[in-house]
C-alpha cells in the first residue's frame, strides 16, 4: 500500500510518498545495514553552530528481542497495539546543551527534528516507511535505558514494511483508508507579511 | 559547486547533496512555481496530532525587493555579508501552542524542524540551495512582520543559487571549502542502550 500526498504542486517522490502508516509487517525484518543508511540521513542533517544535537537509541527486534520488549513497553498502549509488528524501534532525543559551551540550546529540538525526518524520507527511498509518536512514556525510557537528564525525549519511531491493512483493527483501517490531509498552502505560508497567503 | 557527504554508508542523493553555502547567485531568480513547490514539500512533513505548527513568511527580492530588505535587515551582519545576494529569504516560525486545544506544544520546533529540512531536501532535488540561520534579531522582525508571540522565531533562511566562491571574502572561501563534517556514527547512535555506539 502506498499513500502519496495530494500535492497542489510537485515535490519529489520521496517526499511526497513519505507517510506515516500504523499496518507493520511482523515477518520483514530490516537489516542491520538498512539501518545505518537510515542513521546515516539523520547524520548528514544540518544544526545550529554544527552541534548535532540529535542522540538515538535503535532497537532491533530481530537482533536483541527482550531490548526491543522493553522499548515497546515505554509505548502507551493505543501506539502499542500497531507498533508491536514494527521490527525496528527507534528513541529519538535532543540534547538541552550546546556541546561547545553547555549553554542552552533552543534549537536542540528544531535541528532533531530535522534529523527524524531526514531519516524517515530516507525510509522511503528504500521502500521503508515510519511512524513516530510522542505518546511513549519518557521517563519510563530514561530510566530503562540510561538517557542523561540533559536530553529531551522527544519521540518513538517505528521503522518497517508496510503490510496489508488488513490485520488492522477496524479504526485503524478506518484511519488508513481516510485520504492525507493538510491544511491549505496559503493558512500556513505567507508572503512578505505574516498572515498573507502566499497563494 | 556541489559538496556532497561523505557518507559511511550510502544515502539518497538529494539528501547527501544537501548542503549550506554561503556563495549565492545574485542574478538567478527562484521563480514563484519553484516557490511554492519548496512549501509544498515542507508542508507535508509529519507534525504531532497533525498540528503543523509551522508558519514561514517568504520574502522574494524579484517581486518585493523592499520588503525583502527589511528581512535582510533583521539578519547579523555576518550573515548578511553572504545572505545578501539571496533571492529569497524565509523566516521559519513555530506554534507554541497547540491549534486543537491551545495547550503548550512541546513538539512544535522539532516538527517545525522537519518541515524546514523538507523545504530543504527538496530544493537540492530542484538543483537549488538553502542555507539555515539562528543568527538574527527575532524581536525585530517580529515588529516589522506582524508576528503574534504564541509563536517562536526558529530560523531564517536564505535560498537560491550556489555561486562560484570567488565572490567570497578569503576567511568564507576557506569555509566553503573546507570539508564537511560530522560526528562519527556511533557517537550519536545507539545499540538497544545509551552510549552503546551502533557500530
Amino acid at each position: 500500500m502506498q499513500k502519496p500526498a495530494i500535492t497542489q504542486a510537485p515535490i519529489h517522490d520521496i517526499i511526497a510518498q513519505r507517510w506515516s502508516p500504523r499496518a507493520y509487517d511482523a515477518n520483514k525484518a530490516v537489516s542491520q545495514a538498512q539501518i545505518i543508511s537510515l542513521l546515516e540521513a539523520a547524520r548528514w542533517a544540518p544544526s545550529c553552530f554544527g552541534d548535532e544535537p540529535w542522540r538515538f537509541i535503535v532497537w532491533d527486534k530481530n537482533k536483541d528481542s527482550a531490548a526491543w520488549q522493553r522499548a515497546l513497553d515505554c509505548i502507551v498502549p493505543g501506539n502499542q497495539a500497531w507498533a508491536m509488528n514494527a521490527p525496528v524501534l527507534v528513541l529519538i532525543c535532543a540534547d538541552r546543551l550546546f556541546g561547545h559551551n553547555q549553554k542552552p540550546n533552543r534549537w536542540g529540538g528544531y535541528d532533531t527534528g530535522a534529523a527524524a525526518v531526514s531519516l524517515s524520507i530516507q525510509a522511503t527511498s528504500m521502500g521503508l516507511v515510519t511512524h513516530q509518536m510522542g505518546g511513549f512514556d519518557g521517563e519510563k525510557a530514561r530510566a530503562a535505558f540510561n538517557v542523561p537528564d540533559q536530553f529531551e525525549m522527544m519521540a518513538m519511531m517505528a521503522v518497517g514494511y508496510v503490510a496489508d491493512i488488513e490485520g488492522l483493527s477496524d479504526e485503524l483501517k478506518e484511519r488508513a483508508l481516510a485520504p492525507r490531509k493538510r491544511k491549505p498552502l496559503g493558512e500556513l505560508f505567507y508572503d512578505s507579511v505574516w498572515n498573507q497567503a502566499i497563494i
